[in-house]
């Protein structure tokens, strides 16, 4: 197995909404070949049947383990619980795998098992790197199997990483609003039109399973914090907006905020510290994530809030970005 | 001047999202007559022009004070700063008024005046109600001026009175989504179609006008805290849901926080507390408040929902219903 | 079996989008009671947990066609094939029968079958009243059952039968959009929220099973024509629009057509004349049709709009209409 | 002035809808650099500060003709009337033009003053080459000024050119839905978002001004006809799908309007004969053009269904396509 030219790519569950934009985007890549696109609900259809926007004429198929033989990477775009034994197999084979499911995300199997399901590959939790790439770029770099992250955390953990690294967060609400296409694509009571248009709701209250996931990592970062954390569902398709409502431990000012964030960020191709709060149709489409943070002047709370595309850079072209670092690229290869 | 039957009332800037609704509803009003229905900018035209659906065949005129003699109550929709006057002028002619504008809301003109501009009126403002009824019922029986609240604080108190009477208010978040209704008819960036479509987005963040209003109702609930407010833009035209963060001064359980909102509102007939997170669907169009409380099992924070239409209940409606409590009819006629 | 007051109403199917209408309108009706609300799927629930917004608090339960002995009147909300049989039977027990199914709709049982499925009870089809109540309120009154309209035939025919009438319809397109709250309230690709959005489509091109229905209509109006006849789905929950675009066989004159219109309408209580071309928002949630047509200039065609919500003139408060004819109450009862 | 590499483009009016996308697409283009991007009314802010989603950083200026001695071509997006002056000084200086406005597409002096205004640069049109790409690329690889085509005659004359080239229309109906962008940015009663959401509606019915140029081109492609056309505002952003009804003068079969549109297109790289109706969403943000033909079975109509983005095919990627002809590109370049 050579990586020459053209490191082809297995897309495997494309015919959801994520794995299909992670089909479009390696297909269109400079670098990667799309490899084979499967699913195991829609196998001999074409990509671009089910979705004719992507214009991605692969033919569907179903997952075949014995014939990956040119294969040298894999995004997996199951859910969570059937990811583990199709990564596990894939990395059996020499597969590098970016793997979009929650299976890899939570380090502790004793906490994934009481947010998820039974672990099927626990083994592997060890060499999981937590694909953030903002976060984790250098052991991307070199992993394996890369834990894709939930695109709640995604934005959460960028809009809190540096409060979190400098010790400014005593407490914090998260309150997101996201599009419809988070819920995926099986038609349901939730994704119906009518359930959504002219509504805004909360949902999962209390209960989310991303909210381990952005504890966790805020841990990492030095804010061992319980979160609340309530998602909302808005009338758009995609997009996502994270309100962070943050109790520092002590008074910050403004300047000192605006400093922290531009630092943070200033070198990042992918995070824009923007000077007005975003809205989520900035980046729609993108892998960028626009943020904004600001002193509220009565409660000297300081908010924070992110913008990203739930399914772009809280998904698929993150988990490209990702691809990009483990093989030696361009980080924004394919992506700008 | 006699109340035989029918008293008629005048609204002033009917052309207005609000006053339009104001218009119809008196319109077909069992008790009320719709009296003369004014705009400074679309004098001459008939309201169903302007708004078809609602059916109202009146035709807007000047407002002419000397014209008033057989107009008992008014509503007055006009922006803040130019009510004062009007509503005064009309108190003078022994009009009773209900103002949906800022001008009467906040007790402390000082207050007032750091928000908006100089009071044009401040010597009714020992007189005006705050006319959030299900807080002031009895004061607006007998009110010649009810300053109607502004939609979002008609949300968040609905959502905080309990909280804040028994003392479980340590520090609050007010995160709020609306439609774009609530930024008037007058036609700007802010409310083009294409900006607001496929987005959610912050705005006047740390800044917006209803803060000082909330706070001064917190505090004769029994919490005088400075709230973080936070109202987000979101895709639909009319609705509004509040999402409040609550951290309680000692650990609250879920049992009494049900009893608490149970016993606040069961002889309400307008707020409903709900089994489920409400959606702001769910009280389109009515003079319906949907609540839901929940202690967040991992933070501990007790998060309270509500779902108003911000034309209806908070703003419209609400006036109708504060109507008819000003004239010893049931308060619900009208309105069901 | 009397009618002393509050004749009790069944509704069959009532966990569908029109059911739970009907189940609404009848619930607030000043003359009818609402009787057992009945779903096959949802039996056992509350239906303002399905419809918050409805605030109908009555149960759900299975049919029991041996305990309607206190119904006198029953709106069928079931899938066309399902009505059928359910229909006679409640004919069968006397109780007059209003089908929103499309059962009854085609008078020759050769063409119902070529369209939909074979006939359950094809003994009923002579007595069955065609329920577009402004072109058979007369035969309404006595009916049995009534065979109440499909949304598109509904607007349209409210569109054309004028022209029809005056022999002014030489060749005709219809040309339909639609919210999707026509497909109904299962879940599918077609009705997800992310199919919907930012998307506009024509659907069933040259197959839609309304076309039989307008061409019956049209003929026994005058006008024996094939209809091109194509619907769109569009990104709105309720209403619906049919744009006519009409050859007459010789030049019209706006002023001739204007009078035609006015004529045809001026004592209809739910149809209006409109100055400009009507929006669906204009109509939603009424009973009304709102109606425009006009000359085009450049090629003499006849234009027709017609706009109706098409849950409820175009279904459920058309049926209320109906019952409202059946049981001699005004026309307009509960529907204003 | 030499095109070694990169040929600057100026884009005068791109604070607009039209011509930000412009920029944008010229900013990106491997072959195109951008040039000056000027404004009217907004001249000293950064086009991404307008358009965050567009991400081109520089800034808007003042449109100065005495200082685009690198400015080898231009896009002029400007309202009809402003556009002829500006585009008559640029070609004094050498610039080719391609101009988004009417001025230059009606090719009768007397049909634009009568649809439009009076004409200020006339001694143009005979240069002018209509930009409709598909029908007229060898003309526009020549051509001085390019009439990049309005929306709609764009849809429309994609979707009839292999019909009025057969001589297969008799008549024809164009009945088209329309996204609110094509309004354009200036804030209105009609582009509101409360306007537009839960709303469709005709708009200048028989008065609409691409009318005029759809029948120039389809004279020219064959068919002199007085084309019925009524274009209707739907609830999305950007998109537009035209939906014809066309009278044959003689029975068309299936096949061989599937071999007509098949044969017509074969080559073309940014138009699709689709399998099935499209939707406006198959080809959101692209240069496509997605087209299905359909006999209707019981009428005889031969139904013509074309789907684009009115702001990209239907205007600046149009542009973009004609300026890739004219410099000697491929076609496709900086647009797949």
């Amino acid at each position: 197995m050579s990586s020459v030219a053209e490191p082809r790519v297995l897309i495997a569950g494309a015919s959801g909404f994520a794995g299909a934009i992670a089909a479009r985007l390696v297909d269109r890549h400079p670098f990667f070949a799309l490899g084979p696109v499967t699913s195991r609900s829609d196998a001999g259809r074409r990509l671009d049947e089910l979705y004719p926007h992507h214009r991605v004429t692969a033919t569907l198929e179903q997952l075949d383990l014995e014939r990956l033989d040119d294969v040298e990477a894999a995004i997996v775009a199951y859910p969570h619980g059937a990811s583990a034994p199709v990564a596990a197999a894939l990395r059996e084979r020499g597969v590098r795998v970016v793997d979009l499911s929650a299976d890899f995300r939570l380090r502790d199997q004793a906490v994934y098992e009481a947010t998820y399901v039974p672990h099927e590959a626990p083994q592997l939790l060890p060499d999981a790197v937590y694909g953030l790439t903002e976060l984790y770029r250098d052991a991307i770099r070199d992993a394996g199997l890369v834990a894709n992250p939930g695109c709640f955390p995604t934005a959460a953990l960028l809009a809190l990483a540096p409060l979190a690294r400098a010790g400014l967060i005593a407490d914090v609400v998260v309150d997101a609003k996201t599009g419809v296409s988070g819920a995926g694509r099986a038609p349901s009571e939730t994704t119906h039109f009518v359930s959504i248009a002219e509504n805004v709701r909360p949902y999962k209250v209390g209960a989310h399973r991303h909210t381990p996931e952005i504890d966790q990592e805020l841990a990492v970062l030095g804010a061992p914090v319980a979160t609340t954390f309530v998602p909302h569902l808005v009338p758009l398709d995609q997009g996502e907006l994270v309100s962070c409502y943050v109790t520092p431990p002590e008074p910050v000012g403004q300047a000192a905020l605006d400093e922290l964030y531009r630092a943070a960020y200033a070198s990042e191709p992918f995070v824009d510290v923007v000077p007005v709060p975003p809205g989520v149709r900035d980046v729609r489409e993108t892998n960028y994530c626009a943020l904004h943070a600001r002193v509220d002047p009565r409660s000297g709370m300081v908010l924070v809030f992110a913008a990203i595309d739930n399914l772009w850079k809280g998904t698929s072209s993150q988990a490209v970005q990702n691809l990009n670092l483990m093989f030696g690229r361009p980080e924004t290869e394919g992506l700008v």
